[in-house]
């Protein structure tokens, strides 16, 4: 972890400890300055990551301001770290139903853009909250790029092993999401009855190199999930 | 417009002319200097953007890279656009059901962060997307913001209007999303039945100040809506 990215973990903390509110503002540079015994260009791209991570808002001319979602219990849909985090109050459990290696389909060879005949891993998995399900995923990873997976592996946090295991770095990912019907599968798994309502969400995730080595899909149980999103305005 | 934004716009128009897809190369940057005649400092900033708008990612010592979901007609969450741009061979259409001035619920003032008696715009719509229903629309403006709001201009795009004709800055809006099943209210306006699935989103709109001025609740006619989002990772 850079310096700048300790600083930002310590400021979260800082926030964290003092209860601030979205809206309270943080102490001026120059105190934090002081206060982490770091440069002005670390405690700004300190800031500039919080403001990415949308943890504050800085109004030019007025300060830095602490931006916190009101609402407890949310799973994000903008972190790429898996919802352990966002669902840490929660116990999270795993059962791991099929891991196997396979050959892709055409739908999976077109979203991790690889050939008919690469291997990829398959990973079928139930995922509970305090002991109901929350949610059915189905995993391909790019066998070239995730060479290594077994059952072990797969009943704790992929993403983590992925990054301190494989030593890969996670980049940006695109989500697909639709509102549909259970099918009769997917009702048996999550213990609801088919035809009610589910959220769909298809992820394509990415290296910082642009390669894509993960395609999920993922079947919520509506009544067990809600979501945040922290977006930004880039378009003024 | 800024000048690092205009350049911004160009190169996407470049990216949308040149029909370059995921993964494709950008000129490097010293050719994109000369192309669009800026500095350095300027075309930096600009692709900065680009990086954040999720239309580019870059690549440390190898480039820049277009980035490009591949899906067409979904609606991007992360725009404060509106879906208009993401919809636009679709013809959008708007119908108003209500425009009044009230008193704020409590759940309007805590979420706009007023007091019970101050004034809020309240404006019911439904959309329609090629003549059928995308989405059942409640929105509530504070008024001491958003000063004037008439049938005509809610008929358009409201945030057209706060941008162009109120002069406002939006900043970043928190959204938060769960799945259900549809009221009997909701499903006369959706053309859809009671009990049918329904995905609700409820968006807290915010000047780039950190003040809320809009809390609006969206629920989607399922059958003709799906959404992307375009995320990064910010947590390496």
């Amino acid at each position: 972890m850079l310096k700048y990215q300790q600083i930002a973990t310590e400021i979260e903390k800082y926030i964290e400890d003092h209860a601030l509110q979205q809206g309270d503002k943080l102490p001026v540079l120059e105190k934090l300055m002081a206060q982490f015994d770091v440069s002005k260009s670390t405690i700004t791209k300190s800031l500039d990551l919080l403001e990415k991570k949308g943890v504050v808002f800085q109004v030019r001319g007025s300060g830095i301001f602490v931006r916190r979602h009101k609402r407890k219990g949310y799973i994000s849909l903008l972190s790429n770290q898996g919802f352990k985090k966002d669902l840490e109050e929660f116990t999270i459990t795993t059962e791991v139903i099929e891991l196997n290696v396979i050959k892709p389909s055409e739908e999976v060879a077109l979203n991790l853009n690889i050939k008919a005949d690469d291997d990829v891993y398959s990973v079928k998995r139930v995922r509970y909250i305090n002991g109901q399900t929350l949610c059915l995923e189905e995993s391909f990873y790019n066998k070239a790029i995730i060479t290594y997976l077994n059952k072990e592996i797969v009943s704790e946090s992929i993403f983590h092993y992925i990054r301190e295991g494989l030593g890969l770095k996670v980049g940006f990912s695109d989500l697909y999401l639709h509102v549909d019907m259970l099918t009769e599968e997917e009702a048996g798994y999550l213990g609801l009855k088919q035809g009610m309502p589910k959220l769909y969400v298809e992820t394509v995730f990415h290296l910082t190199n642009g390669q894509p080595f993960d395609f999920s899909k993922i079947t919520y149980n509506y009544e067990q999930s809600q979501f945040v999103i922290q977006a930004d305005s880039h378009f003024l």
